[in-house]
This record gives structure tokens, C-alpha cells and sequence, in this order.
């Protein structure tokens, strides 16, 4: 019976780790990633002064994972443009986000349900591109397993990790914080999952990939859907890392409830990174923004 | 007699379109675009502090262009210096620019009638590389028109793109405002140019390599010629985007005589692009500085 | 006799050359970078916050010339990361100087005679990069002299050339000078050093390669060991380089001590670059930091 069980999740992990991510997933992907863009201060602005500047940012949400891991393997940054119907379905997202009439798209797709299914679609795409990364990685250097960790890392943490000029472009600087510096809790998974990938890569670990992409696609999309739905930013690893970085950095234990690095960063940043705000502050600064 | 005129047409677009680039044009590209970079406030300062970081810049100024298409196609950056008679012209031009005794050299290129015979011919430069980048884009790429629109841009636009670096290169930073956010005419021209060239590499446009070549050559020629000799920096384009972005995207209706892309910048920043400062304005200033 | 010692002076430079750095000269040379890391102005509060934002930053100071030569010559710039054992060796020191108990380890490497070694080490492995840099990129472009300089200049400097964006890293921005606009000496040298190296490679030196390695990292590694006994930032190079710039680029001849970059820049940058901050100032705000 056990062994039967376990036939039956490898199987359905195998199933689940072939599975295609266009459109379905992709366009989930999409909407949620230009979701958070409209929620920026000052991103609906610039769409109306500069449709062009608003484009940029978009495929920079959409494709900032691609460019980040072509960049760091060396290969040209637009190589995912050559993707004509991604593009053009990224660009249709953008367009019914920013300049629906009467923001009926915006409306429909920030409706808490909605979102929440949108929110668990989008961690299914980025574990799988934190996978594909490592692999990709792994196939250009057999040994290099800190290029691996990089490269699933940027893969899965995109245009986060280059939020400051994403920011640039549409006129904002702001110098004294980033997504190094601050870790939002996808950037931080983003980390873990590249460790794990490189190790599982590695045959470190005693689990076959599609069921570490199914274990920790159910873990990323669970976090990220109880954490959308509670408008919490606490994340689940503050606890074991409070411990670990005081004993092995020195750094100051944190708070029982608060992330010590959020701790750490409040006082000398009171801007917090984007997916730090909580969801409700978003929605008012995106609507009078409007 | 109708199809005489047409096949002759057809002979000299030919023609002009095999010509040479180097010395002549290119020379003229040179001088302009250094003389662009003179005008810019502190750079004559910087020359004499620093002459590397006034080279660089300079170098930035001249081949801005074949660097940021390098980036884009993911070869080195810096491929196009192995042209070291190309270099060494910049070099001599940038010297003369800005070391020569009296200043002579400067105020000669910088008399009117001069120099509105080098800025047509910096547009034939233009236009060259516009092509040339969609069709090395084209090359690489087959169907990747978003890449070719890509590459026929940062190639036709250069330093004007990353002139945010390029300033901060000589010790200034202005993160409110850049190219992408208030596009001067060339930038637009530039990448209106891409999309143009990248229709016709696709055959969605029934003319001719050559013949587009060399009226798109004429449109820029004639426009920046104009353009500079009445120190105006109103686009031609402005009216028919001013409707197509008020339909399309939302933008208020820019004014009869302004650029509506202008006008929605001029309250959030005061700063005008190198661009779109008034020739009268740049000269002061550059003469101030000496 | 004479020819005797010739060539012995030509066997013991062939020997020199050959000299593998792994592991003790690059060794000295991850604990001096990193150390200079330490120096730096908030550097240790970051260590406490965000451990990966230290960690970065250290990879950057010991790792950031070939990163920089990779971007240069179109490669991946983590290529180096393939080497395990160094980046953990690295790593391990980076460790050691930020986190060891009781700061023992940072005692240890900044008492000044055991730094002096460490820092003549750290020129030979500098000599040897620019001198590998300039003959990689000799490979790839036969006649780039250009593309040589700069490789091996970028080689030499390291992370020098891009400290803005390492100090944005630890949020920290300085648009107002870089390592461009007020070189230090290292900078300036591996300038001169990449120079030479390219004549040497181009055939117009009457010196072999072996002979100037040996030549120029003793000049190096003498004039930094004198410079860091006597905390001072005098350039060997100033009083030849204000004649050289007085007479080529109108630049004001420096005072008698000063160099005249510095003595330029002075008025409008009061921040100096922090290899020109004199060790004692540095030590204290170490201190004060921890």
C-alpha cells in the first residue's frame, strides 16, 4: 500500500514537472507580476506620460528572471524576446492592466479570489524556472555550483534583484535599501530553492527533481497564498534564521513575530521593498495614484 | 519615362547605400557628437581634471552605439575597438575638441553653416546603423522582431540611452529624468526608424532596403538640419502621437505647438535632456565653462 | 660575467613568471581586499545585517577583475565561480576578517608587519593579472590594442572601477567621483602597467614578457609596502603626470607634493577614494564601526 503511495506521487511528480507553463501558467505569471508594477507609486503616472518607459518596466516584471540568467551565463540579454508570443501576450497583460476602460481588468484580477489562484499559479512558474536554471547552469559548468545557486537564484527572484533600476527608469531612486540588503520572503526562498536545486543537481539529496520541484512548489504556493490572503509579510523561515545568523554572524536575535532582518533594516530604511508592503497599503496608494 | 525615374531612383538608392561610411561620415559623426558632449554642462572641467574620464566619456559619445548593440547580441562590449583607426579618429577629434589652442578647432566645427553640413551627415550615420543593427539583429535572430525593433534602436539612439551612466562617468547624477522617460527627436526618430526597418526585413513593407534607406536618411537629414538651424526642438511627430497616445494610452492632449511628451515632463522635471536644450542654451554654456 | 648575470636575471624572471599564485599569493590577496572592505565605512554593520550583502561585496573586492575582464571580453561574468576552492577560500576568509571570535583573525592580518607582506604579495598577483588580461585579450583580438589596454587595466583595478555600484550594494551612493574621475595609485598604475604589458605584446618593448613582469611587480610591490608604512597617498607618478597633462591638456601644474588629480579634485569631491584615506584614519573608523 505504501509502496504504491509512493509510486503514485512519483508518478504524479513526474507528470507534474513535464507539464507545460504556456499560456495557462505564464499568463498567471504575467498578471500578478504587473499586478505589483501598477502597485509602485508612480508607475501609473509614467504610463500615461511614457508608454514606451511603462512597456520597459513591464517586460522587465515579466522577463527579468530571462535577462538576469542570460546575463549571468553570458549570453545576449534579450535572448527570451525571440519568444514572440510570450512577448505579445505579456504586452496584451500590460496594456488591459494599465489602460482598460473604466480598469475593468485591473478590477477583476486584484478581486482577492481571483488573485490568490493567480498568486499559487505564479509560484508553480517560478520554482520551475528556479529548476530550469540550476540545470542550465549545470550543463555549462558540471562543477560550478555556486554559478548554479546564482543563476536559480536570479532566475527565481527576477527584476527584484535589479529592482533599483527598474526604479531608474521610471525616474525613482532610491539608493539606501535593496533586494540584497532587505530580502523579501520570495527573494529569500528563491536562495533556499537554488541550494536545494544545485544539491539535488549535485545528487546531494536523496529525492528524485520532480519531487522537489512538486515538494517546493506546494511550499512556495502555500506560503505566498496564506501570506496574500492574510496581508502578512512575516515569513516562515524568520525563526530558524534569527538563530542561525546570531549564531553564526553574531547578528542580534530578533523579535518573537517580527523577521530580524526586517527588524535589523528598520531603522536606518523606512522604505520597505515591494512585496513587503502589505497588500491593503497597495491597493489605496495604486488607487489614488488613478 | 515614369519607370525611367524609378529605376534611376532605384540605381542611386543602390548606390548610396554601398557607400562608405569611413573616413568622411564618420568623421562628422565624431565631431558632432563631441561637440554634443562639449555642450554638456561640467564636461569642459572634467576635461581638464581627468582627461581618462573625459576620453571615456568621448568614446561613450562616439561608439555608445556599437556597445549597447553589443550588449544586446551578448558579444563583448567593447568589440568595436578593435577598429583602432576608428578610435584613434575619435581620439584626435575628442583631442581637438577640447585641447586645441584658442579653441580653434571647436569654433570652427561649431559655426552654422558647418555644422549643419556635419549633423546631415551624422543622420546618414544614423540611418546606416539603424540598418545595419536590425539587419545583424535579423541575422541572429530570425523572427525575433521584438529583438531587431530592440537593436535597431539602442544602435540609431546610442549614448543617449545610457546617458544616465554616461553622467554619472563624469560625477553627475540625475535620477529624476532620462531618455527612456522624455525621449528627445532622435530617440523617437530612432526607434520608429527600428520598427520601419524591421517591417521591411520581415517583407511586411513593399519597398526596397535601399529606398527606405535613403528616405529615411533624407526625413532625419532634412529634420535635424531644420531643427538646428532654428535651435528648435519641437518633433514633427508631435501631433500624430499626441492622438495616437491620448486614444491608445490615456495621455491628456498635448497643446498645438508642444510635444505632449514634453509637456507632461516639464512640471515633475525641470531638467531638459542634452537634446532637447536649444543650441543658443548649450553654447552659452560651453563657452561659460571655458 | 655581465652576460652571466643576464641571464640568470632572464632564468630567475622565467621562474618568477611561472610561479603558480594558488594558493598563498591569492590568498594574501583575498585578506587584504577583503580587509580594505572592512576599512570602509559601515561596512561592518552590513556584515551584521545581511550576511549575503557582505558576502557579495567581499566576492566583488576579491573576485571583481576577472568578473570585470569577462564582461569586457563577452564572456559570463561568474565564470570564475567555477573555481570552487577559490571562492571558498574566499569566502573562508571573508569569514574569518568579519565574523571570527573576539576579532582575532582582523588583529592578526592589520598589525602592520605581517600587512606589509601580505600587501607585496597582493602586487605580485596584480602584475600577474594585468599581464594575463592583456594576453587573453591579445588572443581573442590580434590587433585590439585598444581592447588590450582596457582588459588589462579592468584586470589590474578590479573592483576599484566599479566601486559606486559595490557601495550601492551596501546601500551606500556616491554619484559625485569615482575611480575614473580621482584615481588612486593602483588604479593608475594598472593603467600604466596594462600599457606597457600591450607594447610589450604588440612587439615594441625590447624587454621579454618575464623580464617586466619581474620589473613592474617589484615597482609595485616596493612603492605600495612604502606607501602603506608610511600611510601615506603620494603617486610616484605625480610630478611627471602634472608636466605631461600640464603641456597635453592644459591642466594646472599640481603643487610640489600633491598630485594634481587629487589637488583638482579636492574642492569639489571632499569624499577621497578609499585607497587614498591614509591607513590610520581607516583603522580607527574600523574600530569605531565594530
Amino acid at each position: 500500500m505504501d509502496v504504491l503511495q509512493v509510486l503514485n506521487l512519483g508518478e504524479f511528480a513526474q507528470i507534474f514537472s513535464k507539464m507545460g507553463m504556456f499560456p495557462v501558467f505564464d499568463l498567471a505569471y504575467y498578471i500578478v507580476s504587473i499586478l505589483y508594477l501598477k502597485y509602485e507609486p508612480g508607475s501609473v503616472e509614467v504610463s500615461r506620460r511614457s508608454p514606451v518607459a511603462s512597456w520597459l518596466c513591464a517586460m522587465l516584471y515579466c522577463f527579468g528572471s530571462y535577462i538576469l540568467a542570460d546575463i549571468m551565463l553570458g549570453s545576449s540579454p534579450i535572448d527570451y524576446f525571440q519568444h514572440n508570443s510570450h512577448i505579445l501576450l505579456a504586452s496584451a497583460v500590460w496594456y488591459l492592466i494599465f489602460y482598460c476602460p473604466l480598469n475593468l481588468f485591473y478590477k477583476c484580477v486584484a478581486l482577492l479570489p481571483i488573485k490568490l489562484v493567480l498568486v499559487a499559479l505564479k509560484e508553480v512558474v517560478r520554482t520551475r524556472k528556479i529548476a530550469a536554471g540550476v540545470h542550465h547552469a549545470h550543463h555549462a559548468y558540471h562543477h560550478g555550483f555556486f554559478i548554479m545557486v546564482i543563476v536559480g537564484y536570479v532566475k527565481g527572484s527576477g527584476v527584484a534583484l535589479i529592482s533599483n533600476f527598474e526604479q531608474l527608469l521610471r525616474g525613482v531612486w532610491r539608493p539606501d535599501t535593496n533586494e540584497i540588503l532587505n530580502m523579501s520572503f520570495p527573494t529569500k526562498a528563491s536562495l533556499y530553492g537554488a541550494i536545494l536545486f544545485t544539491m539535488q543537481e549535485a545528487h546531494w539529496l536523496p529525492v528524485s527533481k520532480p519531487v522537489l520541484i512538486l515538494a517546493f512548489t506546494l511550499f512556495m504556493a502555500t506560503s505566498k497564498v496564506v501570506m496574500t490572503a492574510r496581508h502578512s509579510h512575516g515569513s516562515p523561515f524568520a525563526l530558524i534564521e534569527s538563530w542561525i545568523c546570531h549564531f553564526l554572524f553574531g547578528s542580534p536575535v530578533g523579535g518573537s513575530e517580527e523577521d530580524h532582518h526586517a527588524a535589523a533594516a528598520a531603522p536606518s530604511s523606512p522604505l520597505k521593498t515591494k512585496e513587503e508592503l502589505s497588500e491593503g497599503t497597495r491597493k489605496r496608494k495604486a488607487k489614488k495614484a488613478e
